[in-house]
């Protein structure tokens, strides 16, 4: 994720409201925890994955174009079939030396062929190993791309539906793909980040501004529970967001992360509510 | 394939023996005719596809790796649809600077992924154009690596048929991969080249040999009648090779590989002989 | 070379005038042949380099990012050295699957240090043979980028003269990169392109329309000669746009590639102009 | 460096003495302390690098084949310059998933080409920062198939002195790169590892035996000091091994690395020996 997510969602009416009381009297909800997971390459390793799995309920796995590569797939797989993670495919731009971070012309044809082979190798890894590839979630600057971009949401959900009906696709509410899914008759998850603020609109606070990260595992805990029990969040100027995400979005590759992730996890615990697999 | 391959087969007892005469008095044999397409690389295009599609009845595809592509594998798999063409699997090692066709030491275990994330990968494709793989041919020095190297035969093969139960292997005769292949239950399937000469023993001829190469088509058709036929073939001294292939592989990627093929597609179909795919 | 060129040049007052009469009435002129070469990458070949080196006079050389590698530069070297062709370094983006002509959003420090990487590369393998660089051209999309974007132009002109001090950069008229080789105190050589149509504002004319390109040998000698003679052309409509080119630039990769170099080359001499190097 | 390397060296006679005492009886040594550096690659991080350069004399730098990338030479330049450190190139085999850790097949012609790009590459790089490259130390799989292969060492060579003649070549004494950089008139250093135990004929423990790794700083400092002020060391059974080296390896990439390092720093400093470039 990052500041180039520009997908607006709905707000509530006044915009500048106070955030509802959370509804946890007695409610305990379900919600999924994702992270992006298995983006080691080779002899280079990237976050903790062996911690960031006891954690999740759904791992993203890189499937080699961006990050991964096959032993690194087939490792994280092991790793899901133990924690009894859900996988999805984390396909990204062909561009490992940019890690998908960086937008790339590719044409929709040829972007739909590059997501479904990803899928595609995933789920025959996951297979070797003893489980599958339930959803699929783009990476990066492809992320963006496939909100933003409607033939090349529209070719990508087309494709997928025809490679493996049955595949629910995780991203942000209200986005290209979104709609590209519901017309190719695509379960879409919506996920939402802990650990990034938002604007009123519903976009992310940019990166460069003071409240663009959330970096205390108590205020992490606190936001999570927010989401799962309002189905929103405060923005930055109290505004308040809806996503009604059927998935938080934890990072794996941050100093803190593992931290956060355990906070966020504690805290979901102790309040009662489900932390489960969306897909 | 080249000089590489050193897979002694079974040869009738004198070895020195005239063939036998050919049995198609009346007889009529079916054979599958397999040729390594797909090749192409982003920008760079290798053989004609188009042609040889028309001609094979199964095609060998590049899965990324030594070579090929996503869109690529797109239109490798949408020609084999319209051509009614079965799709194999063409993995090779991950050098596509070297096409593959260069020794690299791969662990056995990193191999076994690979594989399975190079079959995965066009499955979906495949799937994605309305066909399916169902087989798998390894390329350039895997194949030799596979049919010498019992650990990494053994571990390929176990991830296969746990990645995907029914997937037949072709490849060479008497192999490491054939014995491997049968202690997974997976079915094996065996190939003979119609453009290489063969040694008694079974082996191919090295390139660097003037009998290594059959370059006339009316010669490669002859051969080809006489494998399918007989079930075997003449070595350069007239010993008798016996093969019994499943397939006759054909190349794509030389100067005169589209004529060839056509011509022994012509003659297998004046002989009566059905060319059928072998999976 | 593609659509994406977007630099405009400078055109006569009226715009509409018929081209001036040729002024060859006993001048002659020199003039550079380019052609972008060595770009077939392991086992695909691309272009016949062989006979675009017999032609041109500079040779822009693959270094093994958008295509190329270092088996190929070694023989691209051999060749300039047997034909007396000067060598340029031809960088591109690192994006092999795309042939390095689709955007790729790189950051202008690291697009300085590919450049530069690039370039020495090449010199260092063009030493080795016997030869040296002597000029820059970018490929494809950076070609473009390095056009229009001040920041980038400005990073890869000052690395550029850091790295190696005499370089000479050959791109199209009137561009950001022309701007800041001139203040990097570069020398910059101007380029245009005999086998594309122009727009009378200096633009290339898109390549779906039916001017954008010429295919007949003939009417490529043609404009090459007005080109070397008048230092402009007459665009689509008429107009005549001024190029004031130190260089020619001929494709290599396609069809009729061969055969509009040889016309091109032999008008020259038959007009009495000196095909020679730029750098 | 691992297990591969087979390079015999020279021991004494009855290769079961005492090692002799240490002559820094009022002798002071140079000693160049090396270490394989800028090893990230695109969003990955490999090491301490930021530390390891505050500590070594010269910097075997990745030039972007099995490690590092335009970006990270660049910024292992600008390190190079601000801690006065010689720069040495650190070519590997073409194979980033395997980090050049793994054999492969490459021809010796190729081999040298490659060998040459990327000292070009880095040379360029590290001239836009202000700097050179003094150096060549080949990396993993390479290293050991320039020690061992004389036709790969004797292209190696050739191309290398006619690419950067003055370039030095840093390598194990008595290899194949030493005999073939002797007959090309190229400089050759010896380096000697700190932190791998040897075995009586010179070679390395492998890193399977309990003497293979030398963990305790402390202990490396002291093979150090032995390394440095006799040219030689004790094998794993006592017998001495000599080794007169150039320079001695520090490994940057493990998790003691840099503790090791700096103790082996202050060991030299202590004992009055300078840590000098040894090219």
């Amino acid at each position: 994720m990052d500041d180039l997510l520009r997908i607006p969602v709905c707000t509530v009416a006044d915009g500048h409201g106070p955030p509802p009381a959370r509804d946890n009297g007695g409610m305990e909800h379900a919600i999924d925890l994702n992270a992006d997971l298995g983006e080691s390459y080779g002899a280079w390793r990237m976050g903790d994955d062996a911690a960031m799995f006891e954690v999740v309920s759904s791992a993203n796995v890189a499937c080699g174009f961006h990050a991964g590569d096959p032993l690194t797939m087939h490792r994280s797989a092991r790793l899901a079939v133990r924690h009894g993670v859900v996988l999805g495919a984390h396909p990204g731009y062909r561009d490992r030396a940019g890690f998908g971070r960086r937008a790339l012309d590719v044409s929709a044809e040829e972007l739909a062929a590059e997501v479904v082979y990803q899928l595609g190798a995933l789920a025959a890894v996951a297979r070797a190993a003893g489980t599958e590839v339930r959803y699929v979630k783009a990476h990066g600057a492809l992320y963006h791309r496939l909100g933003a971009d409607r033939s090349a949401a529209a070719a990508t959900a087309a494709a997928l539906v025809a490679a493996a009906p049955g595949i629910v696709v995780l991203g942000p509410p209200e986005s290209e793909f979104e709609r590209a899914a519901a017309e190719a008759g695509i379960r879409y998850a919506r996920e939402a980040f802990i650990d990034r603020g938002y604007l009123p609109d519903g976009r992310l606070v940019p990166r460069d501004h003071p409240d663009a990260l959330v970096e205390d595992p108590m205020r992490a805990a606190d936001r999570a529970l927010e989401l799962v029990e309002t189905g929103g969040i405060a923005a930055a100027d109290g505004a308040r967001v809806e996503l009604a995400p059927d998935s938080l979005c934890l990072h794996g590759d941050t100093p803190g992360s593992v931290g956060i992730a355990r906070a966020v996890r504690a805290a979901l615990a102790e309040a009662g509510h489900d932390v489960r697999p969306f897909a």
